[in-house]
This record gives C-alpha cells, structure tokens and sequence, in this order.
C-alpha cells in the first residue's frame, strides 16, 4: 500500500536484535541498527545467521548501521518503531537515557514520533520509558509496544554469528493496555510486519501478564540456578531436587501474591501458572520418579539463565526488571517477599560490583535516590524506594 | 597429683587442632596427632604458630604423630580425651566414623573409655556421636564435652605455620547438659588442663544455648556472604546495607524461633541475641551513620566465613551442622524457615559436586537416608529428612 518502507531502529544488536531485525527486514522494514562491538561486522563481512527455524543465513546485514558513540547519526529522520533489545539495568542507566539521543527532536509538521518496542524481560519495565519520552515535556515518542520473546539465541564466534533454535514467540501488546486508536494501530502493523517477515507470534490483549508468567520462571528457578552458579539441571538431581523444589515454588507463590497485590486477578494470572512454571522443568529431570515427557519440557542439559550468565562474567545483571521492580511492589503493597529479598540481598554485592566495573570503576551512585548516609541514625526507617526491608523503623534492626 | 600424664588424641590437625593441642600440651597432657597431608612437617621440623596471643613459637610438635591413613596405630592405649577439631561434614562422612577406627576396644579391667570433646561449628552435632560411640552396644566413649571456640586462626605455608589473633575462647559444656558425675569431673579436669596451658575460655552449664548463638551469626551473616561470594565487609557498604541488613536479622530471627520450638526458652537464648549479632557486626561498616565502635564490632576487613572459604576450594562445606541441622528441627517442629531453606537449597548443589570429588568422583549416596527414585509418583510427600519442604503433600508441589 505505501510506497515509503517502515523505518525501524533497532536499539541493542546482540541475538534478539539480529534475529528480530531480520524478521522485521524481510516484512518488509528498513532497519538501522545501533552497534557498538560488532560495527564492523555488520558493515563488512555481515553476520551470520544458523537458526533452526529459519536456516542457515550467511552475511546478513541491516540496511544501514550506526555508531552507539555517535548517535546523533540516528537522528536524520523519524522512525516507525524503535526496537529495544538492549539489556535492561535500570540500576545502572534507564532505558530511556539509553535510547533518547537517537531519537530525532520533533520539529514541525513532518513530525512522526516512534512507537517505542521493549523487548526486554521483567515487570514494570515501561513505566520509566513512558514518563520520559512519551509522557514527559520533552516528548519523543508516541507510544509503547511491550513485548516477551520467548526464544533461544545466542551471539558466538565473537558477535560475528547469532544461533538460534526451534523457538521463536514473540507476544506483544500496548502500553499501558488501554492505548488510544493510534497505539493500537502501531501494534497492529508492528504485528503485520514482524509475522510477514516470519514470525511466530501474536498480539495480545494483556501483555503485562505474560509478564509476570515470564518473571515467575526467571525469578524462580532462574534466581535459584543463580545463587548456586549452577546450570538449572542442577537443581533437578536426585539429591537436590528435594531441597530446590519446594523453595521454587514458593519464590512464585510470592510473585503471585505481589501480583495480586498490584490487582491483577485470578482470572488475569491463574494460581495454577505457579504448577505448570514448576512443572515445565521438573518434567526435564533425571530424576525417574518425576520425568515427564508429555509436559514438554525442553530445557537445554546445561542452560544457565542471563542473569546468572552475565554474574559469572563481571556484567551488571537485569537484576532490577526481573527481582527489584517485583521486591519494590511487594513493599508498596505490605506483601511479604523473603525469597525474593533475601535473592535481591544476596546478588546486589556483585551487582555493584559490576556496575562500577562497567563505569570503569567510577564509583557512582545511580538509580538509588537516596544513599544510606543521607539517614541519620535516628531515621534509619526511611530506606531508598525497593529496599527489601520494612519500613516502620521498629522492626527492621 | 597422678604422676601419669593425661592422654589426649587429636583427630583434625588444622589450625584449631594446633592451637588447642599446643595448649593442653602446656598444660600437662600427652597429645597424640592425627595428621593427614601434614604428618612430615609434623613428624620432621614441627609446626611454626605465629600468635598475638601466645607468641612465636618455631617448630612446636606433637608428643607423637599417627597417619590418618593409619588409625590403628592409634589404638595401643586408651586415651583421657579425643579431641575433634576436624571438619563436620555428616553428609559426606558422619563424625563417629570418622572417630571409631582410632579408639582402643573396651577390654577387661585396664579399660578407661574416652571423652569426646566436639571443638566444631553447629547445632545438634553430639546426638549422632554420642548414640554411635557413648549410648551404643559398641560403647567405645564414656561421654561428650561439647565446646565452642572463638578463635581466629589459619594454617598458611602450605600447612607448614599457624597464624592465630589476639582472641581465644573457648566455651565447654557436658552434652547431655544433665550429666553424671563422671562426666562432670571429666568436663573439670579438661578445663583444668587448658586453662593451666594458657587457654582463656570457661566451662558453662548450657553449652547447647551458645551453639545456637554461633550459628545465628555463621548462618545469618555467614549464610548470605557465601551466597554472594562476597566477604561480609561487602555485605556492609553503602549501596548493599540496606538491602542485607533486613534479610540478616529475618534469618536470625527464624532460628531463634526454631531454638524455642526446641525448647530453648527466652531466659537461656534471648531475643536480644539477635540485636547484637547484628549491630555487632554492623558497627564494623563503613556507613558512618550505622557505624559504632563502642559495639566493638571487630571484623577483619575481608573476613570470610569458612563456608564460603571450603565453597570456593570446591571442598564439602559444614552446611548441615550450620544450616541443615537447624532445618531439619524447624520441618519436626513445623516452624517455617524461608531464608534457611533458599540457603541450604542454593548451596545443596556445590555440597553434592564436593563431596563427590572428596571421594574421587565416586556417585554414593551418604547421610540421606531416602532417595528421590525410591519414592514414587504418588508419595511425593515423603521427603528425606531435613528437606527443606513442606511434608504435606497439597502444598509442595
């Protein structure tokens, strides 16, 4: 119908972004990706693509390529869509002071603002999105795609290849849920364009749901393998699973319980997603007595979850998105969270670590508004937002 | 009074079995070692002790010195003492199989049975020697002195020095704590002898009440730095305070409830305990609003709880005389113990892969009694004691 290709800037170019692009690339998008360590590849040789859902790609390449240090050669014109696969630390910096100085200032009656697509995982992850760049005074966007992928990819060979499995679901709906005509209008072409290319996923109705169902898993099993560094396989043996097991799935029991504290219902987000998170992975167990082949678990021999990925090799983790903002609501809402705090508590020393790392050891403070100095003694009780202590002074020491 | 010298054997001579046996060696007793990969140095040049408290001492030996590997070497005479300052793995190997194959058999007239003293970490660790070596048919000990030490030493120099602070108690009790006259003098005389050597520590009648009170510390604060493969110090620090400090006291808090299912009243082991367990070690912060050296805080600035050092060196950890043992009486008791649960359940793997290298990547299956294989589908609730999960059946899975 339009002559004019969609423009999509694609935020984050490590698997999810490369395989993501490529599906938005053959429906039929224009696609400038923002690199930093592979600028090169994606400029020359290309990278290759070996996925077991789409074949074996060779040297495929965005259509045009720009710098993460230099963005303001993004800005030359509005996009469609602004895909973000970038890892998501808001602790670190927020996702919008991440995207905003590629985006082009509005200007004018040729104005077109982006749609901004979050394809990152946890909860809650659009709010601070929403209120800087859509929201805000200076707005740069128009509206909000929130997205779960559920896939397995991976960069190797030095960011010169993306592997990909069988699995490619992508699940996506408006933010908030109830969008004005035009947002739902952005999610129906994203839609269109994404399931052209490929894809294997749909829009949804409740997106923030699904969010939960993900943090369920990646919090659970996923916050567990990481406290041991141990593949989640370890967690299924003969001797461990009667000690991990329980423990899961009361971790999920908690993220049911804070979301219903945050009102989302039965209905919306049944008691039994709890059973069948436990279930999925236990049925991959070698343990006989459990094993069970018809509730199709999949899990990979030796897969080990992002956070605990990026904890063994000194990144900062998406600790936040996928425990803190659950941990931050819980205190909201007076909903008690021990699990969860205690995996908070126990993971924020490597955290800070990398995260000074990552500033080159800059120490500096970010994301925490108010630091523990600031408390004189006698007013210990008034801890940062999403401290996972209470916050009536007579019980927390 | 007895020209006979008092006869002690120590099984375990690291760098608590130097230190207490260079004491009661000072203080008239005969000490028999029981050396594994140090018996040369023990055997040839001795052992050099660097300590604030008692002074440079070069090449300090044993009276005499048995090989591990050769216990029955060990068995020409019946011993006043058996000191175990050996690590406390009761899941790898339990405490009295480690101590049976050293003890001379009861035989006529000449006999005069042993007392174990238990110089090691934990709750509930005398019931399993005791009913093996004291209550048995094969009654090869008279009784148990239970001791907790509150020292600070390291075996360095590739176990060729021992390095010890300034600070030395040790707390000694009966176990039962309502013993026979026996067992008293026996507990009297053993003080007697190291206090005469330079020891600093005191008999008390409720030695099981002061376990509890270390555990609460080596659980808690102990329990969270291992998790986080952090020394505590960074449990301590301005962006992580506040996110430990809470979970730290919850955990105490779950095992002073535990201690008072058990019985163990108010009197013996107040609730203030958990107060200063934490502010002691909080004082030591280097948050100036929370810091207090009057609390005499005095934790070394990359003090590592010694879980977190076997953790690191791959070796098998006291995790059940610490964690599990405290768990293991909260599920006969039904008292719910979130943290200690996750805790035990995050480090169950690494303690299973330890123990299998400890026996040379041998697959036995020790100390828990049921496997998971043996159960069926439909029992699932009949877990092994000590797991860490609900027994009743609608809940755990």
């Amino acid at each position: 119908m339009e002559a004019r290709k969609p423009e999509v800037l694609c935020i984050g170019f490590g698997a999810l972004g490369t395989i993501y692009s490529l599906l938005l690339s053959r429906g039929g998008a224009s696609i400038t990706a923002v690199a930093r360590s592979n600028y090169t590849t994606l400029t020359t040789t290309g990278i290759d693509i070996a996925s077991a859902k789409y074949g074996d790609i060779p040297n495929w390449k965005p259509d045009r390529c720009v710098r993460e240090s230099e963005p303001d050669t993004a800005q030359d014109r509005y996009y469609d869509y602004v895909l973000c696969t970038f890892k998501n630390v808001p602790d670190h910096k927020r996702a919008s002071e991440i995207i905003r100085p590629f985006l082009k200032a509005p200007c004018g009656e040729e104005q077109k603002l982006p749609t901004i697509v979050l394809l990152q995982n946890g909860v809650g992850i659009e709010e601070e999105v929403s209120k800087a760049l859509v929201e805000g005074e200076e707005r740069l966007a128009s509206g909000i795609i929130s997205a779960v992928a559920w896939i397995g990819a991976n960069l190797v060979d030095g960011g010169k290849k993306v592997t990909h499995g069988a699995l490619e679901r992508l699940q996506m709906g408006t933010y908030p849920i109830q969008a004005n005509e035009q947002q739902k209008a952005a999610l129906v072409e994203f839609t269109r364009i994404y399931t052209n290319g490929g894809g294997g996923g749909t829009a949804v109705q409740d997106i923030e749901t699904i969010r939960w169902q993900k943090v369920l898993w990646n919090a659970a099993w996923g916050g567990l393998s990481t406290l041991a560094r141990q593949p989640v396989s370890a967690l299924l043996d003969e001797e461990t699973l009667h000690y991990s097991i329980g423990v899961v799935r009361r971790i999920m029991l908690e993220i049911v319980y804070v979301a219903r504290a945050c009102g989302i219902s039965e209905e919306r987000f049944p008691m039994a997603s709890v059973d069948q998170a436990v279930n999925i992975t236990v049925a991959t167990s070698p343990v006989a007595a459990v094993n069970d082949a018809s509730k199709g678990g999949n899990l990979a021999a030796h897969f080990k979850p992002s956070i605990l990925l990026d904890l063994e090799n000194g990144r900062p983790m998406e600790l936040e998105p996928i425990i803190g903002n659950v941990v931050a609501r819980a205190r909201e809402h007076d909903v008690d969270t021990p699990r969860l705090d205690l995996i908070l508590a126990a993971l924020k020393p490597n955290q800070v670590d990398a995260i000074r790392r990552a500033d080159g050891d800059r120490v500096e403070k970010r994301g925490v508004s108010t630091t523990f100095s600031q408390l004189t003694a006698t007013s210990r009780g008034n801890w940062p937002a999403g401290a996972p202590v209470s916050k009536d002074s007579r019980t927390y020491l």
